[in-house]
């Protein structure tokens, strides 16, 4: 048996086994804290050539995207400050120390606009370049996202924008007709690249949460970033939470431009990395929300259904494999 | 400027830049906490061909010792106890299921064995295998040990003998004449593979150095782990102290088998990856430790003299390369 024919989930699935039960189900790790905070701790690891290439994103970009994908879970973990990262990096040994000056500047860039310091970490030799990084969060006890806590009648709710990550690595790495590329605005093509090289974890969405949290409603709020892609997400939401999830194709978070490409639709729902939140809400906190924070908007509801089933509210027809992220080790 | 001109201490300085002030000069990270205890996070990453092979070290044994190492580090800031890890495991495609299996066995063992759990984690594919883990623990407030808090006039202490894992790989690699090897007793050969593939975090020591704190001594303890060996361990001390350290070479805490090797001083004062612990204590309650501790020993001194020169007592003479650890790039 090997890591081929075992895929990504599956070696989760088997390694989760060594953690306590439920530890390895949400995007980090929750530490139990004698404080009125909550400690949360997650991993990320980028390796060159699956990750990142020097052909769409240079060091300090490269710094900023590592920093704020871990960022990103903490936010999709509910945190609403950041305690750090630590970063292992590992480099053959004809890597020159300006790229490492750029990464670690573009991480520091991201720690600055977010809060956090650089806490540790550990470097090596080796045949490609990598970074495996560990961010430390906090949270207010009690007020935790999890994917697992959705219901059916909640609203789903987008922070923001989907498939621009994607739509900006066909730009760099030149995928679309050249007719195609030219006849997109100017705009939306640097906001696309920008979006692929410079995402923002969204912090700022879970303060919003917090301000726009209705009187009298407890805490509970289900959720998770859409680093492998919108679908993926609300199918994730939905299936910890022992629900479906349905879609309005109408209410797609996709910029009009995007959604008169042949790809723009796939790309909204699988094309990943726009490290947004997918959040799950009672509707009149989900209204509050989507109030507090521009951008934000209602893309379906969680719905009595098999589990973690996702499809069309319009249609009934579940979502093809535009759902589906990406896996490792295929 | 490549990272092969820059070496490692080098690079680890420059890195260092990025975070505040002091905040890299330790084994760990130490992290404020609202709490009666501090939360302390190192990360390591090992990889293959530069940090472990199959030609040495088996799966479990592999996973334990990666364990062992960041577990050690913990012990070397002062920890008594273990929250846990994080693992990202990066390996080619063609990796076996149960090679990741094994490695996860072995650090769950560790885990059993030293407390604290498997927190979480990342994994991708990538061209050589390779663990970064970052561990969690927990010290009192006030009871850290720090490479800057000895003084002249403490008390060097080894929490156990050195120069044995050096030994095991000798062995495992068959680097040793023959005749030689053969020469070792089979309980010294057992117990050096062992040093090599399953050494211990030196947890219990910190345990023993609370329990033999002398009354009315308040806590002040210089130390850190001999991973990168004793000599660099000792001038690790004496450089952030601020002054020098004497060895005493009747002293060394060396296996008498071993001293009868062409190698045994070398590997005891170079040889690295014993994680033991080296400590600078005032002499009273070094006194009081080397009776709370079996195997630990008195193995010098730190004395007012260039900070970070490390000699023999005897001769006054320097150390010579050997009390060079390992480093990459180079």
């Amino acid at each position: 048996m090997r890591l081929r024919d075992l895929g990504e989930w599956e070696l989760l699935r088997r390694l989760a086994a060594y953690a306590p039960p439920g530890q390895f189900d949400d995007d980090a790790a929750l530490l139990n804290e004698r404080s009125d905070r909550q400690l949360v701790v997650n991993t990320d690891v980028l390796v060159e050539g699956v990750h990142f290439s020097d052909a769409t994103i240079g060091a300090q970009d490269l710094g900023w995207r590592a920093a704020a994908a871990n960022l990103s879970d903490l936010a999709a973990m509910g945190c609403t400050s950041v305690v750090g990262l630590t970063v292992a990096l590992v480099a053959p040994s004809d890597t020159t120390w300006s790229w490492v000056q750029g990464v670690y500047d573009g991480l520091s860039e991201a720690l600055r606009a977010h809060g956090g310091t650089l806490l540790g970490g550990d470097c090596s030799s080796g045949s490609q370049r990598l970074l495996s990084i560990t961010a430390l969060g906090r949270l207010n006890v009690g007020a935790a996202i999890r994917r697992s806590d959705g219901q059916p009648g909640d609203w789903l709710v987008s922070t923001g924008p989907h498939g621009l990550s994607r739509l900006g690595l066909a730009l760099l790495l030149e995928e679309l007709e050249a007719g195609v590329a030219s006849g997109l605005s100017q705009e939306l093509r640097a906001r696309a690249i920008q979006a692929h090289r410079r995402p923002r974890p969204r912090l700022d969405a879970v303060a919003a949460l917090h301000r726009s949290q209705p009187a009298g409603l407890p805490w509970r709020v289900g959720g998770t970033d859409s680093s492998d892609g919108l679908a993926a997400a609300a199918g994730a939401i939905a299936a910890a939470s022992g629900c479906g999830a349905q879609l309005d194709q109408p209410g797609l978070p996709i910029h009009p431009e995007l959604a008169q490409l042949q790809q723009g639709e796939s790309w909204c729902l699988g094309g990943g990395e726009d490290f947004e939140l997918v959040l799950a809400l009672e509707p009149a906190w989900a209204e509050a929300l989507l109030g507090a924070l521009p951008g934000a908007s209602r893309i379906g509801a969680l719905v009595a259904a098999k589990p973690g089933h996702v499809c069309w509210r319009e249609s009934g027809a579940g979502l093809g494999s535009d759902g589906s992220g990406f896996t490792h080790f295929r």
